[in-house]
């Protein structure tokens, strides 16, 4: 059954819709906190279980990103028919350090695939306290 | 000129590049703080000179958004070519009131068109400190 915002129109995806567009993907857009004000970097990621796992250089993903509140987000416009879908991803963001060797060793198995180019050492996984997803579209 | 990262290939795109491509679309993503945690929404905007303006209800984005940093990003990915290109834009977000009577009625008359339904009474205008551009490409 559709949940339909009456208000706006937006319809509510329910968490395993989310779940499923968030497999099929394979770029998003995470979001940490520097200082006071949010940063956004896109990202190539891999759905691992319920958790978003990706790699990074050093920088502010990984300086920002430990231990830490991270929001992570993808979504598909057509702006022809403007329309839409986005799904949020949002909790706590961690390194997985040699410290856990098996963790790391089941992360560093997971097809994540950058398409940029150099060393990415430090392996994120983001854990979702909250995963939401809505979709806009055209009067049907 | 291309200035391209020689460690990553990512080619780094000048501020005149950027202000095109955010000219040029209608929808990106906003990040806010929240507490200590940022939070991303879909939102529909418009490119006023070196400001993004949109309009939003009552909410996150307005509670949050008030005289506080924000990033806002656009992108384009490629996912068969394994390349994109992505504009963050990172300032400070504020509504614009109607104790500025021009300011809001510029803004009134600038063609936002969200594609949600429902009332969004407040216009924000994000007035970036920083614009920044990359793009990931496939070897050429």
């Amino acid at each position: 059954m559709k949940m339909i915002d009456p208000r706006t129109g937006i319809e509510v995806l329910d968490e395993d819709e989310c779940l499923r567009l968030l497999a099929a993907d394979e770029v998003g857009r995470l979001a940490v906190v520097d200082g006071t004000a949010p940063v956004i970097f896109p990202v190539n990621y891999v759905l691992d279980e319920r958790t978003i796992v990706f790699r990074t250089a050093e920088g502010t993903k990984l300086d920002r990103g430990q231990r830490a509140g991270a929001c992570f987000e993808i979504d598909a416009f057509d702006r022809s028919t403007r329309s839409g879908w986005s799904v949020v991803a949002a909790g706590r963001l961690d390194e997985i350090t040699p410290f856990d060797s098996q963790a790391l060793a089941d992360a560093k198995a997971l097809p994540i695939d950058p398409w940029a180019n150099g060393e990415k050492p430090h392996w994120m996984r983001l854990t979702p306290t909250r995963i939401t997803g809505r979709r806009v579209g055209p009067p049907r």
